[in-house]
Formats: structure tokens, C-alpha cells, sequence
């Protein structure tokens, strides 16, 4: 389908549920799709960091592509994450994503090397004019290590290099200097500004933020849609009921010890060990090399999702 | 050929050549490496930084291992990087590079994903039970933001899942540890402990180091040559004298200014520009997204060249 | 006067003019505090980052407390910073500026030190046994280097430890956590949070905050002072207008140049600029070794002001 | 007395011995004085970071000084720190510790606030014209979060603001470009050269440095005097040797337990207690908020001291 311009709404990054040999568990990929999709979210994002971008094979990677996008047949744009560590890798993942059919590429800045600004803004020029669907940048600070100028985001979409930003930097102040500059630039439209933020998507959107890109959203999509309808609405007291329950949802993420694994370990299995015990997925496992969540911690996960009502 | 236990002496980590177009230049590639092994070094190692590994896609990856293997054919052992982000991803690249010939592979720890040491261990242990060649662990904080701990290298060193380490952490206090330790561990026998530091080979060789992987050596191999036999004959007087030479010509990576490009661009920028002027490679360009030396630059790094008697 | 439990509304970090031989100019202090008084701010913070606390020595510092606090007199509530770099040193600050009649003191975590979070609690435990007043614990990342995890700040308010927590971190998701969490947590009461991001105010109070310490705060008071009625009002629209044009105005912190100077100097000077400009102190100068802003950036602050009709 | 140009050998920085209550014990430092002197070092550098100078009130700080400087009466030079935070509250530590006798101030890059590399070479330049005696930079990027520029050190050197450089970076190929620097450019002389690490001295003097001052050396400045004389004879097989020797002892830093305690708290207190248990000092105590070492972390403190034959 044709990009949104712009993109509204809830867009969950796609969790890729594994098998328990560490192959993509297609039938479950399926039926998570099914559960956001019921749920009314407004688009979906595969091969970002949610769905494990980083541990899967290329192959792997163009299997979840073909099976979202082939499932999806339409009703939903598809985002697919390009990630990779420089310009030319980018585009050759920006060929096979766009190849499966998704319907924008989400990139980010350089990482592995040391860059320079300069360098990145050459990065998205060249990758846009290399990509057969629009691209939406990725700042995500904590995997790469340097963080999107507000400025620059602008340039590049005044420019027409970018057709959106998806922002997990936790700068809320530089987001929404994005947001106020993109409205008010007189040759940007269309532009789509989200957050990749689970706690602060009322706050976002309040500030005006086109809209959300929340992992938890694999768990609890329903609590997504109906908080983004209600910022929508101008009812910024249920927005924030809804906000805060969501709030203690994600304190799920730390049932991991934090002494036996780190926090991609701990945050995505936390979300996987969710969607099995909800019955979304057949097996909680992630990949290579995290470590796993104890029975004892995937019981922890469980006290959240009953406290939620979710169980 | 077999992987030496130890690998000692001088592994440059061999540049990749590009033509403007930023295709790999095989001719080039190839004078590169007779230009290395006429000048006496000990091992090659190619898919490193300062072979823009993380700016080669894969086919490029495979096309320069092909080509250094298949011109060495046998004479030198040939080190691989297999880089990239997580477990299941950097055994794609074990495989392919050592299906094209590489007699060993070097494995940073996981970058992008926010790790855990107990995952760095399970990382380096998974690999090498699927790799049929030695690992060799690749230290490299500024690129993949985590420190290997001395103590987890010796631990997997007297495992058997490590033939050797890699320092370019630029921590020689740590390095030693490293060092010492493998010395007097009664389980570790053949482990190679290199040093990837420029301006420090002759205080790695004398506290015990078994070689060196220095990224200028592409430029002055027969330096790095003298330098390290003096090391070996215990003339550390003249290892100094050399050593320094070859500091004074490392402020070649200063040519590019840093207001306008970053470390990589500048650093890579002299190495091939220097090469180039030294008539080894066809072109100096750098690979995307990387700023390229201006003119002014180009005849600075020729100014380091000339000063240490290599124009 | 008692301190407030909670503390709220809008309590500017209260920049400290200098002469220009970068002594402190008491009469253009006393000038600054009737412009923020008069504007109808709800409390003053003096000895914080803008305040440049960090430059002043032990006799300005007293003297900046005891000029404040004789000239208000008890009309609003005075917070000082003890700012330094370990418990000890920190207590010596708490017994100067109690004496000098500061109503709370603001304190952050150690730095300098390599600092682990259980010596952070112990820290906040010694200064709260050892001050005659209630301890504002300051989070601020960028100049110590850690963050005050909101567990911690939880647990030191439950105990009685802390009064509040004034925020610099720009993670706003972390300082929703304690607001919500010291909301809802049954053994505290009266406990303040407060952020301290100059464009953010919105957000903050929208989630619960109870006030802010901007330090744009210096230049325009009447803006913030608005800002949050209209929160407190839930007049959310013209929240988000009021807030978006002091972010318009913020913008006068990038008016010096950053390949010259850094974040202080070009903040900093800024704001005294504009407080200069504005006719509220006699001399724009920051204190050594800050890089003064030239004529020209001292004539872009002003465009801000008058942008924003302050001139 | 007057400060050698330069100063060159084994320079200890001083503990601080503290009683139970955290007052400076005078007898155990004049102990620990003696201690040193008469094991042959060169030096003397109170206030320093091994000195917790950053938990030291300026009353402690003072008797610090006074104390060190009478008791050894111009046997040796004595270097006091002037640790904190800008440049004119360093000043005052300046006055303070050359009133009291020290031969030359040792002085960190700024801290706590955000410091640009010009405002770094104003604060030196400021420092330097306002003491009475020599200021040695001091570059200890772990706890001012900036690394001194060779470059800087060096025209500072030349512009006869800075006597020396204690570099406490870890570093050794930045070090070495100082030392190089310094040897050979025409404006510079009798500038001191001198590393702050512990394991890497034989090192550090084999490339040309001055001298060293290594925290260990509390424990066993016999052991690092032997080291020093090794080197300056050139007989760098037994330097090595007795540095690995060092290198082993220094592994009671990691007898506290890195999940209940910083590093700070971890190194200092293996330092006490190694005093302590050889009888230098009488009790072991760190300031505060620091973690004491538990008697199971002082026994294996023991175990080290055993191993090196110190007990």
C-alpha cells in the first residue's frame, strides 16, 4: 500500500517469535499479526529492535518481511527496519526489505564506526536516493551511540530525504523540537513524527507527536489503540489513566535479574515470555546470545499481565 | 594453511582497495598484499577496520577474502573478520569466510544490542563451537562500546574456544593482564595475544606480547618488520628509535580535519591516500558514507610520507 | 520561613551576576531576585547550575545565600545548593548556607569519585542526618555522571531522607516513575517533584509534576509563572502555546558558537546576556575560565528577546 | 625547597590515614611519611586521588599539607593537589596548600561542568598565573570525563604554564606523544613526565618518561623504587620482573566485591587495609560514603600482602 503521509497512530514494533531451535516460528509470527491487527493499531513495524533485528540472519530477516507483508496484504503499511552499520549494507537490506514488499525502510545513523555528523547526514541522502520506498530515520542513541540533531532530522525532511523520524533517544525536549519544526517548516508535509517511548505516549502526543512505536504494544496492544484515541480526543485524563497503567505493565521488563543478563535480555524476553503466556506465541524464547528468562522470573512477567487484567 | 600457535609478528590488517565507484579494486588488493609479503610480515588479516569491513557488504566480504587467500595461496595465514552485530549473524560470516579460505576468524563481542558480560561469553562459546577455524576475540571498545575483561578472555582461552586475542582497546594495563595471565595459566598453551595499537608495539612486545596488528603497517610494512625483530633481538634501544619514527608518521591520520569528517574518514582517508601516493593502490577513496580527504589533506599525508623516507 | 510540603510551582535556578572583575555583584542579585518576585515565581533556588555554583568560591557562594535570603525576607521559600563532591565536603556547604538561612538544601549524588548506588543512598542518608533542613536531591546526569535510579529516590523518600527531587536529567519517562510512584506510595507525603527542563514544563505538570525550576526562568519569570497557572487551570492549549514560544526563546543558548566554547559558557552567557540586555543586571559576564560570548552572539540573544516581545 | 626541573622517580600519592571517626590521624600519616622516605622515593603527592582529596573537608585538606610538609622539612618535594571543580574555587585550594608549604600544585582539567578544550587551556593558564608555585597538570579523564589533549600539554608546556604532567588516563599512547613532545621541542625543558598507573611503569620509563607516582606504592614503595632504579640502569629484565610482581600485588583491588561497592571504595580500602595490616597505619577506615572492605575482603587484602612477601 501507499505510505501514510503521515503515518498516524499506534505502529507496534513486531515481535519475531522463535522456535524453540532458534528458527522465525511463522505461525505464531501469524498470529501476533492477527492479535495487532483485532486490536485496531494503525500500522506495523518488523526488523526494528522489538523484533530482534540485530540477532537475525538476512534470511531470517526476508522471511519475516515476506510473511507480515504477505498476511498484512494491504490493510496496514508495513515499516521494515534496514539495520546495518553503513551506507552500502543499509542498501542492500533496503533492496531485500523493499523486494518483500514493506512499504518504508527505517534506518539509522551509522554505527560500529566513528561518525560524524556530516557523515550521517550523507548516510540518509545516499540511502534514500538508493530506496525504491520513503525512509524514516531511527534515533536510537543507546545502540548507536550518537544522537539525531533535531536540526538535521528537519534539513533531511525539508530535503524529501526522510519521510518520517521514529525517536527512542528518551529525549523527550529534542523530539519535540522535531515536532514544532516540522509543523511550523514551510517545505515539510507529510511528515511523520513518532515515539518509541511506552511511558510517554500521552506526553507525546500532547506535544503534538504524530504518533507511536511502543514494544509493549506486542503485549498489550488494546491499551495502545485506546490511549492514542484518547489523546486524540482531548480527554487527557483517561489518556493518562491509561498512560499509567500501561506504566506499570512495563515494569515486566525488569522480572529479568539484572545481574545474570543485560536488558535486551531482560526487556524482549520479558514481552515474548508475555505473548506465551497469553497464548500469542508457542514458545518464549529469544535468540542468540541472551540469555533467558528463569521459570521463576516468567512468573513474575505473569503477576504484571494479571495486574493488568490481561491473564 | 594451519593456524600458527602461536600467531606471532606483524598481521597488518590489510586495507580494501575501491575503485571510484566504490567496487573492490582486485588489482589493487593484490599489489597490496605482495606489498606486504615482500616486505616480511608474518600474517595478514583482512575484513578488520582498517579494512572498512563494516562498510563491505557481503559480497565485497567475500570477494577480498577469495582474492587475499587465493593470491597467498598458503605462504601466510589469513585472518577474517566475521563482524557484525550478534551470534547468529557473525556465524553467517564464519561461514562464509572460512568457505572462502580463511584460516582463522576474528569476533568482536556484540554491538547495537545493550550486553551483558555473561552474553559476550555465551557469544564467543557459541561461535566457536560452529566455526571450523580458531576464534580470535577482537577487543574493540570504541566500536562496539563494551570492554572484554581480561579475566573472561583467560577463562575462554583455557577453554579452547579462543586461539588468540586482538587488543586495539588501546588499555595496555589491561592487555598485560592479559598477557601474563596466559603465560602462567597452566591450561593455555599456542594463545596469541596481539596488540592492534600503532604506537605501542615495541611496550607490547616487552612485556610479553606475540605480535602486532598495526593498521599503518599497509603504509610502512617494512617499519613494523624492523621494528618487531629488533624487539625479538632485545635491542630496544633501536625498537625505540623505530617505534618513534613510525609515531611521527602516524600523525598522518591528523590530516583530515576534524571539524569536517570523523575518525574513520580521516584515519582510513591517510592510510590510502598514502598508499596511493606510495603507487600500491589505484585510488584512494573511502567507502560511503565516509568524507573523503580533501587535496590539501591528500598533500599532508604526503608530507608524513616524505618526511619518514617513503616518497 | 517552613519549607512548603510539597513545595510547588515555579522556583528559578537564580543566575548570579558578576562584576566585572567577576566578583558577585550584590546589587544587581538583589535587582534579579525583585524581577523574579515581582513576576510572581513561588520560590528561589539559588547555588545551582545556573547559578554557576560550580564557579563561585565558598566566601561568593555565602555571600549570594545571605544576600538572597535577607532581601526576601520570608516572603517565598530559598533553596540552596551544597554542591560538591563527596558527603563531607557536601555537610560543610549544608552547615554555610542553613546558617546563612537557606530554607532546604539542594544536594546531588558524588562526583568526581567512581560512584556505586550504594554509596549514593549512604550519602543522602549522611547529609539528611546531618542538615538542620530539609534535602532537595538534585539528579543531573551531565555533570555527575550517574543517574539517581527512581527506586532509590523512592526509598530515600519513604525514609524521610529526601524532601523532593529536583530533575535535570531530560529523562522524563525516570521522573514519571517517581512521581507516580511517590503519589501512590502509602509512607510518603509532601514529598516535591520538580523538573528542570526549560521546555518540558507542560509535560511534567500534565503527568503529575508538582513545579519546575527552569533556568530560562532568570529571563522571562511572567512566561513560566503563566505556563503553569494554565496547567494548573487544565487549560491545556494555551499551556502548549505558552510553552512553545519560551522554547522559541530558549533558543538563544545555541547563540554562541560551539566550535569556540562549550554548553556553560554558550547557556549561560546567553541568559545573563538577555538579563543584561533586559536592564535586570549591570554586566553579562560569567565567571572563569567560561569563554565570554562576543558582540555579535550577544546581538543574536537579543533578536531571541525581541522575538518574544521582551525587549 | 625548590621543585626539581623536572622531577623525575617514584612520587607516592599519599593516603590519607583516617581515625575511626573520619578525623585525619596525624600519627598515622607521619608514620606512613616515614614509611615512604625511607624507602627511597623521590617524591611526595598529597591530596591526590589515592589521598581522597575528594572526600577531604579544606580544614582536612590543610592539615594534610601542613603535616606532610613539616615533617619532611625539605628532604623531598612535596605536590599537593588543587582538586575541584572551576578555576577560581581552585585558586583558593592554590593559596591554601602553597601557604602551607607545598612545592608545586597538581590541578585536574575542570569538572561537573560541560568544558570545552578551550575553556581547559584558559583554566590552566588562569591557575597557573595566579600560584606562587609550579602546577602540574593532572589528567584523569575517569573522574573529570575529559582527557587532556597531547597537544594542549604540550603548549602549555612550552608557554611555561605547566612544570609537568601526571597522567592518570591509562593512555600510554597519548602519554608517549607528551613525552616525545616534550623531549623534542626546542621551547621545553625540565618539564616532568610522570604516569599514574601502577602496572604499566617499566613501560612508561622505557619510552622516556620521568617518573612515576603509583597508588600501590603506599603499600610497597620499596618494590617500585627497586622498579625505578631497574629502568634508569637499563636492565629491563629485572624492571619487568618486579613490575610483574606489582602487577600481582595490585590484584587486592578487587578484594572488595564490585556488587556491594564502586571502585573508589574497592582500591582505596585494599590500600588502608594493606597499611593497616603491615602496621602503618592504625586504622583502616575510608571516608565517607564509601563501602568499608568486610573482614573476609581485608583477609584476602592479607593474602596479597602474604604473596609479595610484605607480611
Amino acid at each position: 500500500m501507499t505510505f501514510p503521509t503521515p503515518l498516524t497512530g499506534v505502529v507496534p514494533p513486531v515481535c519475531t517469535p522463535l522456535t524453540p531451535d532458534r528458527g522465525v516460528d511463522v505461525r505464531s509470527l501469524v498470529r501476533l499479526v492477527d492479535h495487532l491487527v483485532e486490536a485496531g493499531v494503525d500500522g506495523l513495524f518488523v526488523l526494528g529492535s522489538s523484533s530482534e533485528a540485530a540477532y537475525l540472519t538476512d534470511d531470517q530477516r526476508r522471511l519475516v518481511v515476506e510473511t507480515v507483508v504477505g498476511h498484512v496484504a494491504g490493510r496496514l503499511p508495513v515499516l521494515a527496519g534496514a539495520i546495518d552499520m553503513t551506507t552500502p549494507r543499509v542498501l542492500d537490506h533496503v533492496r531485500s526489505v523493499s523486494a518483500a514488499g514493506a512499504d518504508a525502510v527505517v534506518v539509522t545513523a551509522p554505527f560500529y564506526t566513528r561518525t560524524h555528523p556530516s557523515e550521517i547526514s550523507r548516510h540518509f541522502r545516499l540511502v534514500a536516493s538508493g530506496s525504491p520506498v520513503p525512509v524514516v530515520a531511527y534515533d536510537l542513541p543507546a545502540s548507536v551511540h550518537s544522537k539525531l540533531p533535531p536540526g538535521l532530522v528537519l534539513e533531511l525532511a525539508a530535503d524529501g530525504v526522510l519521510a518520517g523520524l521514529k525517536d527512542s533517544s528518551g529525549d523527550l525536549a529534542s523530539f519535540r523540537s522535531v515536532v514544532t519544526g516540522a509543523r511550523e517548516h514551510p517545505g515539510i508535509s507529510g511528515f511523520s513524527v513518532l515515539t518509541g517511548s511506552e511511558l510517554l505516549v500521552d506526553s507525546a502526543l500532547a506535544l503534538g507527536a504524530d504518533g507511536a512505536v511502543p514494544g509493549l504494544a506486542n503485549v498489550d496492544p488494546g491499551g495502545y489503540v485506546r490511549l492514542d484515541r484518547f489523546c486524540r480526543a482531548g480527554d487527557w485524563e483517561r489518556a493518562r489513566a491509561e498512560q499509567e497503567r500501561l506504566c506499570v505493565l512495563f515494569g515486566m521488563v525488569g522480572a529479568g535479574d539484572p545481574i545474570r543478563m543485560g536488558g535486551s535480555s531482560a526487556g524482549l524476553g520479558a514481552f515474548k515470555a508475555a505473548l506465551y503466556l497469553r497464548g500469542v506465541i508457542d514458545c518464549p524464547v529469544t535468540a542468540d546470545p541472551q540469555i533467558p528468562l528463569s521459570e521463576d522470573e516468567v512468573e513474575r512477567v505473569g503477576k504484571f499481565l494479571a495486574g493488568a487484567g490481561l491473564l
